[in-house]
């Protein structure tokens, strides 16, 4: 597995250019940025150059399509999908993320059937270029009754809906902060294939009921209560060999800087790795 | 368009070999019954002989398979799945009709993501045979709080949903009274394509508010205040040539016997394809 | 139908702004042309216009993803399909069409799947667009031994390929030439469902032996001996209602002036058209 | 991973339940049999306490459906294939396998069209049940042009057809014999996944030429030349976990007994499995 990081938990950080040399400087080994726009500042060659200098690689980018609101929408994000599977292909990334959130507006059925019909198309030009999306379920308690209506947060749907999208290259975004939640256990990690898991968020959570574990509220790991030592063996045991990405969201910005955060980071990573006998 | 008949409205028939009969006598050109059945009770060069005798053919046959509830009455129904489209496909008929409840029990997104795998697989499966999966809405306002959540029943939803089934041979069984129902217009008849058609029921309403037209308190076409002419019109005009079957759902068995009752359905065929020219 | 034009056969003619005028002025209804590239000279507003100011609407567009060769070369192009599929749309062109050359210095089979993969996603794009995927079989004897390996040529090998791309909104460009050229009869058109039919082209063949008609020498219609009325009555019969457009491909550039081009052309479509009786 | 066996290459064996007992006396774990009449003869209970008693799993079953002649052949082998995917899962399999021969007497491409959609219905069919399809690249040269055309044998291809097929279940079924007569490496099987492979095969060639080896002269595993060392390793390298079942296809029958031929069996599993460290 190799320790990544995203943006989120490290501040204002300006440039994914600094995002991959502090990744570099602090042993982690992937980031988690937009490769179109990476791309699009260097070319192709420079930015596997710099990747490589670093020793860093591209965890995953995020999908920039917009399928949860308006066909409009999605249909004008679609345009720019196989530009930006192009660019994170040639940099060497084979993942692509995005969230689902547990309720909607909509109404459940009929968003669940537009929205299989748009992630299978994004599904399949991603496909194209070798890039996997990862879906990402969503467990804290309080997002599920944000919209007016539930749509799905549970392991088993998301693997539900993986089957009726129906496309070979649609697994998981595995965040160890909707494991929690969720409530599941090592014992369901296990049961998962490592090819159904397209990428990894690794995240810790207050010492507070899970129920009020706010999706905004969390926290570094090994700071928390979640057994990140449980999750990570069970990757392990079943063969995960991806990025496994660090993603802090908080309500507010933390006060530190970039480069006391990342060291926060790398305390964590250090802690529950090591306890995890990796 | 074929003038056909299901049981439904015919009191107590005893057999589909007398639907048969009395289709024939009466200027029917199509009955919707249970393929398989009768292959079996006949081996199909005499089923063959008995439609052709008749000058009768199967509108439609039934989906054989439990889609709405476990995985394991779904997996129990495929089995059987082959085959009667296969004796479907003997027969000469090319359609297969299941409806779709309009709230649901279970949770709708992730219900309408099971759902979707299931209907795909029924519909590979009957594709392989050349047989194709009408989908009908139903529109009926009580049946949509009849379950715990709503799930879907409008034309609109429909088509969404059969984008994400994502098979060509999906399409809608088209019912008058969910076209009435759901206070659809002859507009959004006219805004199809015909082979967006697979199967069509024509039913008529009382003259009770929209909202309060029960699912099983349909009566016989041209007895009721459903724009039928306007229905036949618009489906002529887009091309649709297959059949256009009776199914009259009520509450309390009819108390005429199937030779009055079929006389009756032969009046109101009569009145409304008169009328629309047909 | 709509009476259409392609450029091929009008000689010189300077710019696709030309092409609608010339179709315009002589009673043709449909022209087929690049509608990214017609959007991006005068934007979606302008383009639109300029159409609507011309009575003339856009038959199809071409397939701007190169499928038939390198991996790289089909990824590059498909970077810009979804754009090239929103001008189309926003345009109200619905279908985009490609033709299939029978035969492959590739291992067939091979080809075959790659072929399969490559045209999926490319319908994939399409249809969230709302457009559809016409595939034109190619028949003149010459070209199924040009390359090393036979493909397939044939209307029933296209609609067995169609359903094993197995995207819904996949279907054929139908064009007499090639109706011609595999010996196919009337009965053959009319054994279509017309929604089978993405786009017709319509050309005619000189007076040699069908296996001697060449792909590039092509004929105006009503000048050869290609049964276009029947060709035209059969396509009405089944309720075809797209664009017919001419594509007229010879091996040198004709001499006379678009002027005298496009009035023979009418000539041949007046000729044609009538005699059907449309 | 598991040892296991097919019938072939163990003489005249009476039964699949002395293909049992003889696998479980000799320490193999799995057998490769038909398991929907192994239900038939037992009923779902008893099969599964006999295969357990014997602490023997099945391995696969093979696809039984006749998906590369007729279309009447293959929808006559469709009608049971959902009975033997259930057969298979009730008694814990998941995989189910067929082979493809690397040269056709049909028209390659269109073969190849054919066989992606009925491949991809039986895919279907078989996902439902939670049963992976696992398609057998052939490589002997011979075969390459026992019949007319070309079809394909590599690995590269059947990957490329597994991609066209589009069913996330379909797998390899990887015989080591095939890859053994493609001229294979290591390396090649290190750049798959495991989940790319549903089943595995293993078969020793004499010390002829590779061009000379023929498909029905398999030898018994460490008797030959191939490397069956490093093809284990490899597979154990990428996390491969299923059954590896001898399939010894021979030009005549061996005239030794079942209750020899299994200890030459265990002798050359015993032999390769130690060598490479299992």
């Amino acid at each position: 597995m190799l320790r990544g990081l995203t943006g989120a938990g490290l501040g204002r950080i300006e440039s994914d250019e600094r995002l991959i040399e502090l990744a570099a400087a602090h042993g982690f080994q992937a980031v988690d940025l937009d490769a179109a726009a990476f791309v699009e500042r260097h070319g192709v060659e420079k930015a596997r150059e710099l990747l490589a200098g670093s020793g860093v690689v591209i965890g995953s980018i995020g999908l920039p399509v917009e399928w949860r609101t308006t066909e409009e929408a999605f249909l004008e994000g679609l345009k720019k999908l196989a530009s930006s599977a192009a660019a994170a292909a040639a940099l060497g990334c084979k993942s692509c993320c995005t969230y689902i959130l547990p309720s909607t507006d909509l109404k459940a059925a009929h968003f669940m059937a537009l929205a299989t019909s748009r992630l299978r198309t994004c599904a399949q030009i991603l496909g194209a270029y070798g890039i996997r999306l990862g879906l990402e379920f969503v467990g804290p308690h309080h997002l599920r009754t944000r919209w007016a209506n539930p749509f799905i947060w549970t392991l088993a749907e998301t693997l539900d809906w993986i089957e009726a999208i129906g496309e070979s290259n649609v697994g998981l975004l595995f965040d160890s902060y909707h494991w929690y939640t969720n409530g599941l256990t090592v014992a369901e990690i296990e049961s998962l294939r490592a090819d159904q898991i397209v990428h990894v968020h690794i995240n810790d959570a207050p010492n507070v009921p899970v129920s009020e574990a706010l999706d905004n509220g969390r926290i570094y790991p090994g700071e928390g209560v979640i057994d990140l030592v449980g999750f990570l063996q069970a990757l392990q045991k079943i063969g995960y060999k991806g990025a496994v990405s660090q993603e802090i969201l908080t309500a507010e910005a933390p006060n530190q800087s970039p480069e006391e955060l990342i060291l926060r980071s790398k305390a964590g990573f250090d802690k529950v790795f090591n306890a995890a006998g990796l």
